[in-house]
């Protein structure tokens, strides 16, 4: 599961000095680094994005809070670490888990999610697409600070026939309107699916009618075509150099476009900030058919190298933000929490430690925040990121076990002693790499350099200092039951869509990665 | 040895009706694909080159004729591939070679190269860089249609000593002026030399003189800066987040952004076809230091593989090239010789074969031109671009035997049965490849599926075209000599730089890749 994310912010009530309606977005996608022209894509299909792109600003060094889709989600919109808001698992040392349809766990009450924050402000929030923080009844988005929803609770996989296993059913709301593979047709042979489309229209629509009515309004759009089985609609389909996952990519490209015009026809794009960003890197396991790109980076989603966290970033502003300005400031997909809440006036919750930081500075008046950036998996720091030095404290692909059968997330890469099928600690003398000279993390340095013995107090006292914040949340990602998947979710007896779940049986979730 | 070109090309006497005057330039310089950041570079440090890509024709899809710099360069100057002008060795199979300076051989006087033609047009022509198609008095360029020079023979390498082995010398015209190491300073511990700053002036200069006298000129700007033992001057030394490779790069960025300023100043700018391109990949070998970066592709310098020959491309001409444009024509710097002859209304000579194509259909009609890319280690086609798809009839990347000592153009990449450390021959069977699914070639298509069979037929029919076309020229790459470096060069005795060479012991030169 992972996704490209588009988030649109109606800004600045504050600032705005009178009648003028504002408001905020993200686009939240699965796309990797690579995948966008302007982040030099070779086949230079994105000419919406990179329109997007030289019209905003570009942002170099960003990342996902997680390698893998759910907890990069919840870390958004809490603004905190997977670690602190509760989506990991202790299962096992240092996995990634996410929310499949039998998970029991979801986003917690005591959590304070951007439209919680933000609806207090008089915000209307929606959100379209993959909500993927739980789809119990108390994990619910309207329950967690959105008004309207239109969207999947988790990733449109099967099992395709609705009989031993339920479809993933889509809600319009607190009612679900059908299931994929069902009323929502993804054709897994030819790859059609008009999801995207939909979708996009579900965005315009929404966007008029907050402007008809002056309301401003939190737009979180976060649709998963890109992700495996990766659709496009007809006119898509075959269109791309890239073969389906490009297709994909086009009609994303193609709708991000045609969202941006719509603000602009409709007079507000310079009061909405805008926000283009990913929650993982691309699934290198699904290339070349549904893979996407991390451009020069080493391996994929997953892992916590660059491949699998560094993520395409823009932000657009018309108006405010400088056109085609490039930003080298450290950012994360948390900051959009904070920089979100400072957009509309208000301040990040005072009783919690917030990871995420205000970007503005960075993106008004160009400065750069000193911050470091920790890369996880489940409870585990496996390394940080200070200034241009990387630092890993475990290196880990994947198993022998699991790259035995198959599943590689780096493939055509192996750097030795970096790219471990053991998880490999390397605590009291971490792998340091200068993301400068090499962006691919394939030359540690030297343990004995100056340089080394330099950073790495440096860096040390940094993660000493994190690591004193971390107050674990209840992880959310451990227990599994068949019982609670999507078997009869609300209003599925109007449609005669109920199915018997089975009796429950908790157990332990399997995380192999 | 590589280098990133610079051609700059006064053009169209023939168009220009009237008086405005025109001219010609190539920047033909040693940086890989993904060194700018119109190519996706993470640090985005090449402002400069990213404007003329925005203000030109950035090509996505263009190719130097060699994984080597020499080969590429007399390819460039001739519109031929190296295996007809003879820029090739036949002492080992499917070997690179250049031209270091105990070559015996050169540019033969029957190859017709682009400023041999130019000239008879009224063009004056300049070198300013690196020669490299023969350093003895036959090869001279000012014997091949050059009528100015100011640079070297050949790469900027040691001895460092001038003793026992000559240091490589600067010529202006006809004689040298100095040389490098003793006269041109490097300073191989800090990496500080003025040599960017001396060929960028003397750029500078040429083009005002030239503007001055209203007379068409062709520049072609081949420093080697970015080559180990890389330098930058002091100006830009330790400004790059890529390492003193970057502080090069920046060096460069500079200097191209000041040529086109200078042309746009004499009001020239619109009379003045200028393209941007490189003669070999990055070479990885010399990474994390001194080696540059091939983005998304696999290996580097060297390697028939994507990395070693998919070059950064930029084409500028204000009010003739629309500006941001993008072309996915398949290009090849041999094109610029054609290209060039196009501009000025000449036609390429008929009575030998040509493999440049005119790519004036492709960036002023947005034409696409069906043609092949060939790739070559000597005279041993080893893989072959057709559309999209790549067939490798040959792969190698080096032997076991350099491998084990540490020499790697594929650092951190290996791909099984791809990235092979043997010869191997796939003619029958060849490994094929969709460069838009995978533009790493990491995933060879299956033999047995449709797709292969189908691109195949078309493709096989591509080479046994090509192969009956192929008339070698004499290789003039296959004997050394110490007696022929430059002991001596003509105006050794008014410097007092003269050494006394050797007693003449021609072997085969000895070509390890
Ligand atoms: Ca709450
Ligand atoms: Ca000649």
């Amino acid at each position: 599961c992972y996704t490209t994310e588009c988030m649109l912010c109606d800004v600045l009530p504050a600032m705005r000095g009178g009648s003028t309606f504002t408001s905020c977005g993200v686009f939240f996608l699965q796309m990797g680094w690579g995948d966008l022209g302007a982040f030099g894509e070779p086949s230079k299909e994105t000419p919406n994005l990179d329109q997007m792109a030289s019209e905003g600003m570009l942002f170099l060094d960003f990342y996902a809070a997680s390698p893998l889709c759910s907890p990069s989600r919840a870390a958004l919109l809490t603004g905190r670490l997977p670690v602190r808001n509760g989506f990991y698992t202790t299962n096992a040392h240092a996995r990634n888990a996410y929310t499949p349809q039998d998970i029991v766990g979801g986003i917690q009450d005591s959590e304070i999610l951007l439209p919680e924050l933000l609806k207090k402000a008089g915000y209307t929030n929606k959100i379209i697409g993959k909500w993927h923080l739980g789809h119990r009844p108390q994990f619910h988005p309207l329950k967690h600070g959105f008004d309207e929803w239109f969207g999947s609770p988790n990733c449109h996989f099967g099992p395709y026939d609705n009989r031993a296993l339920p479809n993933i059913p889509v809600y319009r709301d607190w009612e679900m309107v059908g299931r994929y593979y069902e009323d929502f047709k993804i054709d897994l042979k030819t790859g059609e699916a008009n999801l995207t489309q939909i979708y996009l229209q579900e965005a315009l629509d929404f966007i008029s009618k907050q402007q008809a009515s002056q309301q401003p309004f939190f737009l979180y759009w976060a649709i998963d075509a890109t992700h495996a089985p990766v659709y496009a609609s007809k006119h898509f389909l075959g269109t791309s150099q890239r073969g389906r996952y490009g297709d994909a990519v086009r009609e994303i490209d193609d709708s991000v476009g045609k969202i941006l015009k719509h603000l602009q026809k409709l007079g507000i794009s310079e009061n909405t900030f805008v926000f283009f960003t990913s929650d993982n890197g691309a699934a290198l396991i699904s290339a070349p058919k549904q893979g996407g790109s991390n451009g020069p980076f080493l391996c994929g989603k997953q892992t916590t190298f660059e491949g699998g966290m560094r993520e395409p970033a823009i932000a657009w502003w018309p108006g405010h933000i400088p056109a085609g300005g490039v930003s080298r400031q450290l950012g994360s997909v948390m900051d959009l929490f904070t920089t979100s809440l400072s957009l509309v006036g208000l301040q990040p919750p005072s009783d919690r430690q917030i990871d995420g930081i205000d970007l503005l500075p960075a993106i008004l008046q160009g400065k750069l925040i000193d911050r470091p950036i920790f890369y996880y998996r489940g409870n585990e720091m496996m390394a940080v990121r200070v200034g241009l030095y990387k630092a890993h404290y475990w290196t880990w692909s994947n198993s022998w076990e699991e790259y035995s059968k198959g599943i590689d997330f780096c493939p055509g890469q192996n750097v030795s002693g970096v790219t471990t099928h053991l998880q490999e600690e390397h605590s009291t003398l971490p792998l340091l790499f200068h993301l400068g000279r090499d962006p691919g993390e394939k030359y540690p340095l030297s343990f004995v350099s100056d340089e080394y013995q330099g950073v790495m107090r440096q860096i040390s006292a940094v993660v000493q200092q994190h690591k004193e914040t971390i107050v674990p949340g209840v992880p959310q990602l451990n227990v599994c039951d068949k019982a609670v998947m999507n078997w009869s979710p609300p209003g599925c007896e109007k449609l005669g869509k109920c199915l018997k779940p089975p009796k429950s049986d908790p157990k332990k979730c399997f995380w192999p990665h």
